[in-house]
């Protein structure tokens, strides 16, 4: 057997090499990793066509050794796995707070929304694909249950799962759902989650895999709370049924995340203890340890627990970045700041130009944002790009890839600039001592003392509205985003011993201009008096 | 001795009848009060010819009686005082959080900021009140002090005090100023506070008086820490007897309010019981009761305080004007929420979008806003509004005027519907009873779960991204600003027993169309999908 690096392989057990008594035991493959020695434990899932299957991904290359043995037979083979020829690197992984791919490469997350892709027609589905196609899109956010919700309301092709042998095939039509904030109806008595709808998972291999061919990150949402079918409500055993098989056959991929849930504090049916069975489960039955997060309405996850990879934030507080990224050391991913759009509702209604500065925001301190967009269909369309894919309507997506090139280019990670301004007021404990007072610049030291005056949370409020968003990769690098701030100058600092080619940039009209070479220190440059300008300043 | 309702009366005694008498014993002119027979006891001060002056604002239509009475002269008289002809309305008051003349009528403060409009030349002046008096600008925030800041270091024509006899007169060059955050030098050893400058004090007169003239209310700062001559850093005794020639003086302008300080946690002389006296001291001193605020750089000043009569905010917390009403049941001024131009510094760089969304957001909640304007000068010129006046630069002040007039027009002081979709959750306690949390909407509820789950700061946070505008006079109007929303139609509630004509307006462009008359009810209404959109349903 030959695979590849970082790329899903099938051990493919036919009926007449022992399926049946495969299917029957659940016995594992297990594959011993070159040099470490390592078993790695996969477990298998039957096909349409009555064959077990193991889907492994090879993360070192090397011959690894497999066995797959029962009271029965003994199947033992060897997987001799090439390496990687540049184009693959892995899973993502955290490294500290920030995203790389299993080989060391950086990963810079741009991310975008369409929950129910994975359930739309084919025509959708192919248009969405050309449109990320051409989008700076490497991840998007998605739902393996269907989706119901105000304008995402049609009939999936088909169900995760087959009905309970007897029950009638129900139709689920929109209009029989329960509102968001009913509680939901039990449905334990209609599906039949030890039968699994092989014709749903073949259309979810086939989609995860032409988004993988595109090299982009499939965050799969496995629970969420907008449901017309009893999903969002079964109970646990079932839920961990389903999550079983979802992990066997999807676990292999390269590309794919665990979202416990999307707004996990909104779902009526699980207790914050149900989510934990839940992230437990799934961490211990993945073998390849893919990222897992859990996506808040309002109360943030707990992204201290330990199997918890990375912030998968729904917030606009978008400021706080720096702050979680010291607090948790792991990834912080805005995963939802509103969406650029033309809804009713406030979360779909943003600007172009906010939807960018989102971006901007975020970018600067080190984070990830993720991009959405919710204009009402077009006529004849019932496509929404947020819910079903198909097309972007937004202007944001253009100034997202222009700052994406921009952030390709940066020599390295890049993190918040505490040192400017008010920033530093972040981080104080007010326990500062008069020695490390007096070392404080003097604006700085009276801003200590007039936030001693104040309740904490009347700090967390001011900061809220005075933060700068400068950013650095150590020396290397400097990027101030001057956010909404129309001036037509500022002043930057830079280190003395280097020089710097100093860049102005304008976000919204995609314009990069060299203001200066050779600069070093104390440095004015001028600017046009519009917003959303930024300065790059680039070690020569 | 006849006087008008309302303005200022001077009764001055010459020397032949016993000035100096009255300059030895201070002897005060006590007014008794038609009616209540309360007493006012008015204060004199010397003019520069040997008069004795005491300064009188009537404030009840009918005769005062008065007197003046020291060991060798005994001075009495009556003064009538007519009716107010509908022009003059009296000191601003507090009634609640609501602002309103003495005479109870409706005062909307539209507000400005020219700091040292005082102590510029007469040109520069005139240039100033010709721009006021074609602006909306009801309320100027300006000093009583000459400033020293970057942008604004030109030297003033006089100084409120002559220098200590013997003191050779300095020059007080800006380049010999101190830094903003220096630890000031005292000057104790120059000015003489016993020797006010009355040649300052007329040009005061004269300039208070001109901005009486057009109907706008002076917001007199007696101190700010923005100095190079070392009024910031004078003794409390000093302190004192400035404040108290000052209040003799002024306190007879029927259109001034107090501000104690700008910025008074910046100044580094002043301790805040520093500041506690100098309150006392003002509002003991001064018999009509003028308005008492006190300006904060970051820690704001505690307007549960009893003699302060107003919140005098520096802040782009914007959305917790409605949290400070609730709290304090005053007035809240938004007095410095950064100012449209084109500086260097973020608090100077503000759209003339933002600007106006600002009035909106404080207006619609009940509050009152402040604009200033900071574009660096054209050639030829030094003035810059914010600093000493002159013309106006920025975009905001017609769409400024377009929102007074439609604040104007409305039947009366408005307050935040707090009803409206999670703007309710500002006022969770979380000590809700289940019976009150099941008379809550799910969502909100849902909502409610959620916060519990989160420190309170968390839900402050929250709250800071996810309020809305929407404000009300009782039933008889509905104000819905949609802030930054693009969105292309909304749903807003109305009253199902009255009809509302509808208007959508247009903020930034200034327009206003009906949408509907005869409304009820919920409501769709259209929108063109732009930001800065608002809707007023006013009761047919």
């Amino acid at each position: 057997m030959i695979a590849k690096l970082y790329e899903m392989t099938e051990l493919v057990i036919a009926p007449e090499d022992g399926a049946e008594d495969l299917i029957a035991s659940d016995a594992p493959a297990v594959f011993v990793e070159p040099e470490t020695h390592d078993e790695i434990k996969v477990r298998g899932f039957t096909s349409s066509d009555g064959y077990f299957i193991y889907r492994f991904l090879p993360l070192k290359a090397g011959v690894y050794e497999y066995r797959i043995v029962t009271d029965r037979i003994s199947i033992k083979g060897a997987c001799e796995t090439e390496a990687a020829d540049g184009s693959h690197h892995g899973p993502v992984r955290a490294d500290g707070a920030r995203l790389v791919y299993d080989d060391g490469s950086r990963f810079t997350s741009f991310g975008t929304t369409v929950y129910s892709m994975l359930h739309q027609s084919e025509e959708v589905f192919e248009e969405t694909l050309r449109t990320l196609s051409r989008s700076p899109f490497n991840k998007v956010r998605l739902c393996l249950f269907p989706k119901h919700y105000p304008l995402c309301t049609n009939v999936p092709p088909c169900y995760p799962f087959a009905p309970l042998e007897g029950q009638k095939r129900r139709s689920f039509l929109p209009e029989d759902a329960p509102g968001p904030f009913d509680e939901p109806e039990a449905r334990d008595d209609y599906w039949d989650t030890n039968n699994p709808d092989l014709g749903f998972w073949d259309m979810i291999d086939d989609r995860l895999t032409r988004l993988m061919d595109l090299g982009i990150q499939a965050d799969l949402i496995l629970f969420h709370p907008y449901d017309r079918w009893g999903f969002s409500n079964l109970s646990m055993e079932d839920n961990l049924r389903y999550l079983d098989y979802a992990v066997r056959r999807l676990a292999a991929y390269p590309n794919i995340w665990w979202s416990l849930s999307n707004e996990y504090d909104l779902t009526l049916s699980k207790t914050i203890e149900d989510w934990y069975t839940i992230e437990a489960f799934v961490a211990e039955k993945d073998p390849y340890h893919h990222m897992i997060g859990c996506h808040n309405w309002i109360a943030l996850w707990d992204a201290s627990r330990e199997r918890t990879t990375h912030l998968s934030l729904q917030t606009r507080e978008l400021w706080r970045v720096t702050e979680f990224m010291k607090k948790y050391r792991k990834p912080v991913m805005i995963d939802e700041c509103k969406y650029e759009g033309n809804l009713q509702e406030d979360w779909g209604s943003l600007s172009g130009q906010e939807m960018v500065r989102s971006f901007w925001q975020v970018m600067v301190q080190g984070g990830y944002c993720t991009h959405g967009d919710t204009f009402y269909p077009e006529e004849g369309s019932e496509a929404i790009w947020w819910a079903h894919g198909g097309k972007i309507r937004g202007e944001s997506v253009p100034r997202i890839a222009f700052l994406k090139d921009i952030a390709d280019s940066l020599p390295g990670p890049i993190e918040t600039v505490v040192e400017s301004g008010l920033n530093q007021a972040v981080f104080f404990t007010g326990k500062e001592t008069p020695e490390e007072l007096n070392k404080m610049p003097a604006f700085l030291k009276q801003a200590w003392k007039s936030f001693r005056m104040m309740p904490d949370i009347e700090r967390e409020l001011f900061i809220s509205k005075n933060i700068t968003y400068h950013g650095h990769c150590g020396e290397d690098a400097f990027l101030f985003y001057l956010d909404d701030q129309c001036c037509i100058r500022t002043a930057i600092d830079l280190p003395e011993d280097r020089k710097y080619r100093i860049e102005v940039i304008d976000t919204w009209n995609m314009t990069r201009a060299i203001a200066r070479t050779g600069a070093t220190g104390g440095v004015q440059i001028e600017l046009p008096g519009r917003p959303y300008m930024a300065i790059l300043a680039i070690a020569e």
